[in-house]
């Protein structure tokens, strides 16, 4: 009988015992740890874990588990998440003209690097902008905006996300900015690439904001969607040189790179539950 | 009464319960988990852990802490170290005649960014070679070496690691190679950095072999010493890119800077117990 | 009237005066340098340089500047070439199972990141492994290969290549050896990606023979073919860094981003006469 | 005889002809380019050269030299700079309590890859906070300063500068902030090292400001000192990958070797006249 692979990650106060009771109640349960990682951080005094562990199918199932596993959690007040990791989340991509990073996510989960099931496409700009990309079996959702159909937009957007049972979206370059109240809903699972190494250049056309100040790298940032702009919880950054040679175009097809790079790190992560937040900050167990 | 620290490390073949039985036991013990990574090798079905803990200074002791760990290492089979973070290994440094490893080291380790105790700095070149570098009270010795008593010199050096009671030997740019039989007695605890990034020119002068082949990236790898020469266990490596205009002595150059960074890092995690021999690999929790 | 962008490229032995001669026609000819690079290899005493330059539509025209050049590369012995920068090279891509490099070409070259024009699109695997690429109008062959039909092969690939005109060969991730006579007859224009970072782990399963020696970061190498299988010269290499962590297929993962990148850059440069063969070795005005 | 190199660096507003004059006029004057680097910027339509030449020693003397470039520099209104590459720049190091910069640039002067003569060292620290530095012959200077004695200070610096000639004034990691006047005064010729990746945590503890804001890489920043602190045209930059397991303090180790390595690549580069000011940016000539 096969083995069923489970991942636990967990945070909460930091005290003693905490790794001795949860692997203790794993073994007893007939698990065996396959990868754990754990983080004490001793700014804030939290506790933060990651455990996947390979039990025989069916028994314990589950809801045993997490059964199992809920007064341990009540006693060192965890916040919690336990998944089988066969289980893809549903993710929703969002797009506007730039379809570098959408077709790189779409490549990548075709040959299986990405374990999702894209739920939705959607963009303000139409199909046809994306002609040379399959979608295979992927809903298309063409929602134009405006400043006067912006509201009416994000809350398409919104019904979209319930109806689709979205658990993440992701906005592949979409360059419209969501609404405090769509950044809210959206809370800890919808993430973004900046164009930028953040916090520099935070902001509209950084890559031309970046060539006046004559940075000699640059480079892009993914991050969770909250109601500041650019200032939410970073999960992966990367970097390219660039010289006195590279013209704002040259900035623009190197970051092109990097970001769709930054991006399938972030998302690939995300999706095997290897990031947990941290106030502002994120633990990245990768 | 402050907390002592201590770090275990440990490799085992895998099986379900480890976690739980040291977990439990530090638990029992008073102490608090700091930091834990651990590694599960697929393809040698090893286990390999290592755990940051502390407890109030003195309940229990160390004795007392080896004496209830003796029995769950036997249980498991396990291969296991446990150091009190405040005793600092005694290191030994043989050098020759480029010093930029040594100078490094030696500064490095007085700042404070290496827990260690220079034991002695041992080279075949005269102590004048090394005129500029401040040695403070570490004792030098001046082994040279021909052909004719490259044995009677090696000899000396395995003598001054027992008298020193030196538990590491860091070969930083020391061009001698070892003979089988003291590489054999210095087994997992020499450490050489060797000026490329293996397994790519292996043997003498590999900046001029590296320029001869046109590579566009140049390495070095620091790894520990084995019989076999450069074939030893890695424990880190970099590079730094390099184009058509670099002649030899620009690699060569450029090369310092990345030796010493990585030999200093892997020093650094050798010292705090991050790297646990995993056959003819590490495993380096970093 | 527009300005037409021609790229001058040449090597020939060193000595004084040629700079002087090029830069002094190019002006009396009308001609405008808008971007210049040169080498000295001290080594061979050999002289490269990339000129770029603009000139009124029509005056002179190609012809003439030819002929005002060839006295001057007699004198000095050059090997030359000019190229209207507006004339985009004809592409053969070669491709077996693994297409991530094939894809990335593609999209680049839909997006204009590449200025050629893709010849054919060969590969012993048929056209539905391909499925999901749009291959636009680019003709496909399929041209299966078995130890007794490798010649075969191999000759339809140089009728092929003739028939399209196709002035350059990439192997996109293709994983049949040439034989020496292909290599002879594609020598200079003919470009290969490796997924090691050469000199090390030459031949099959690169990724494998890196996992199983422990490396810490892991390559990839564009280079030109030669009859020496991963000898040739090198054209562009990168890396990753890896951990204990990875498992071989983890690296292959990794890997493909490594190789996709270093392909590109390396093919683009090419495109743009940015790289100029300098015996086992090359000169890369990036 | 042999042969004395010299280096000619120019910009000018670019127009046809520029190439053609000097490297005609060098050849006329029996020297031989060496290496040569040119960038035209699109945006600013002006355009850089570096020119390395060998002339046998004496014929034509660098006053002829001179006088032959004088009118060609004037018909296209050039700022340039002809110097002897055997006559060393004269360099002032200024420091304040944290001395891995200083040690490192000390370092590789006396192994001979930083051409220079340091003209003094200059500590609002005293001596004893360098004990074991070795600084040669290279007077030191205590300058102590306090909000009251913060213009006498500077108005010493600014004595020292004039009194030992130096050409260059290094900021390695000196803690106190120039007023206008001084930098002013400096315009130009001296360089601070930032211990951020600029634009991003300007002002003081970057690298706290990192760990708070939780990015993902860290980095340092040489750049020309202006009187717009943080601002000035940035030479070189680099970057280390940092995790969530990194302390604030992780962060100052880690980035004491980026520090280092980015200051000592600027000063290099300066030294070998490789940098020009373009505005606010820098064309360097790497």
């Amino acid at each position: 009988m096969p083995a069923t692979r489970h991942v636990l990650t967990l945070s909460c106060p930091n005290r003693p015992g905490i790794v001795a009771a949860v692997s203790t109640f794993l073994f007893e349960a007939g698990a065996n740890i396959a990868e754990a990682q754990q983080f004490d951080d001793a700014e804030t005094t939290r506790f933060f874990a990651r455990i996947v562990f390979d039990h025989p199918r069916g028994a314990p199932d589950e809801a045993a588990l997490r059964a199992g596993l809920a007064p341990i959690a009540e006693r060192f007040a965890m916040r919690w998440a336990l998944r089988d990791l066969a289980d893809k989340p549903r993710v929703m991509l969002l797009v506007s003209k730039f379809d570098h990073c959408l077709a790189d996510i779409l490549y990548r989960w075709r040959i299986g690097e990405l374990p999702m099931v894209p739920s939705a496409i959607v963009s303000n700009h139409p199909r046809e902008t994306f002609a040379h990309l399959d979608f295979a079996d992927i809903p298309f959702h063409h929602l134009p905006v405006t400043k006067q159909t912006k509201l009416e937009q994000e809350a398409a957007i919104w019904a979209l996300v319930q109806e689709t049972q979205s658990e993440l979206v992701i906005l592949a370059r979409y360059m419209q900015v969501l609404s405090d109240g769509l950044a809210a809903k959206l809370a800890g699972r919808c993430i973004n690439i900046h164009h930028s190494f953040l916090p520099g250049f935070k902001g509209a056309r950084p890559y031309h904001q970046a060539h006046a100040r004559g940075v000699k790298l640059i480079g892009a940032t993914a991050h969770y969607v909250t109601a500041d702009l650019d200032e939410g919880p970073i999960i992966e950054q990367d970097v390219e040189r660039v010289t006195h040679r590279d013209s704002p175009d040259d900035l623009v097809r190197n970051g092109r790179d990097i970001e769709r790079r930054v991006l399938s790190r972030a998302l690939r992560w995300v999706l095997e539950s290897r990031v947990i937040l941290n106030g502002s900050k994120t633990v990245v167990f990768s």
